[in-house]
């Protein structure tokens, strides 16, 4: 492949394998818990713990892909390095999130939406990468620039807990 | 990124969001859904109506991955604005059999998979694209824009319910 | 788009589609267990056998995800047709673990991860890439032709049982 497009796309790969990684690391929890317990036909007589685990994870994976097309899109049509470091923000708070759900008493699980805000920015950076995209025949590519910088500072008040 | 590349993909992308957008409209449903009922361990004492829109939400995701697949392959192997017109197509499907399955009294849900005219259309796309990318030493590149053409006026046919 | 790059991912979109086309078969099965047995409210009242199905299903496509993001990022960054190869591999798995939870007594099901050793090779695969594109100025093109070839010879591997 062209030097180029790697070059374009090496650090948004980062983060998507270290995401494969940490789903590897779900699924192996939920096949442990799964073990431990027996359970055969887990949907019915599955215990607490192992119920728990099996949610955390599949919520976890249904939001996995919508993550995946946020980050691509705000990496390719705005600026690389943001949506990269967003990404990484977000594996912290899925881990978080993991972590929660499983130590959790049953009286108080954590919603089934988590990382809005970050999913929300990169949101954002694709929408505003691709309008740009489409009305740089107007602007020029000064306006580019400006908001890759602008994305690169506001990406840092993901940070803010 | 090049803007030759960038260009060959921008609808999709597009496409892509709008459907990021959907999912996170659908999450939100679920997330709305589980709070007002404080369902706490659903999977057993959920209320018919938590288990409906769970159930809605946990197709339309399980069917998503394939959705990208088929779109992105189309639209890179055969021709963009068709894969990129059948896509927001599959969003409306998608849109109303949510709505559809959230409204439906428990006697009647609709089935497990939806939206399989527009994906087979798609997957057809691909297999052309790719058929057409392996023979092109053969047919010469005037195949691939009859192709082209032809994938552009059949997508409209999908319009027809 | 250019026909470069279209080299460098069509094995990676021939396996991708065919993926598709498995997830869809997959799907078909639920669907038409589903119908069978006519299973209103299934998380409750499902059938054994529909809910065999359901849960391979479901197993299969947590699993999804992640092995396309492996897939993809050890065929660019690595080599195509190795990466193309263990994807191949990784779908008669997946075939046979279906399979295989769907013919189960309810004694003994399979656990919740398969092709373990599969992903793990695809996971390598991307990050020794990754890493050999860092250190390209330090080691120069040879190394990458070198473990080109090693990827090439070691993923005849995965075809031992």
């Amino acid at each position: 492949m062209d030097e180029d497009i790697l070059e374009n796309i090496v650090l948004l790969t980062l983060v998507t394998l270290l995401s494969a990684l940490q789903n590897l690391f779900f699924a192996q929890k939920v096949e442990h818990e799964g073990k431990t317990h027996t359970s055969r036909s887990f949907l019915r007589q599955g215990t607490p713990a192992f119920e728990r685990v099996y949610c955390a994870n599949q919520n976890c994976m249904d939001a996995y892909p919508t993550f995946i097309a946020v980050l691509w899109s705000a990496g390719i049509f705005c600026s690389q390095a943001p949506a990269a470091f967003s990404g990484l923000m977000y594996l912290f708070v899925r881990q978080k999130y993991f972590v929660g759900y499983m130590g959790e008493t049953s009286q108080s699980t954590p919603g089934y939406l988590f990382g809005k805000r970050i999913i929300s920015f990169l949101f954002l950076m694709s929408v505003v990468g691709i309008a740009n995209y489409f009305l740089i025949d107007y602007f020029g590519s000064d306006v580019k620039q400006y908001i890759q910088t602008l994305a690169k500072a506001s990406s840092a008040l993901l940070l803010i807990p």
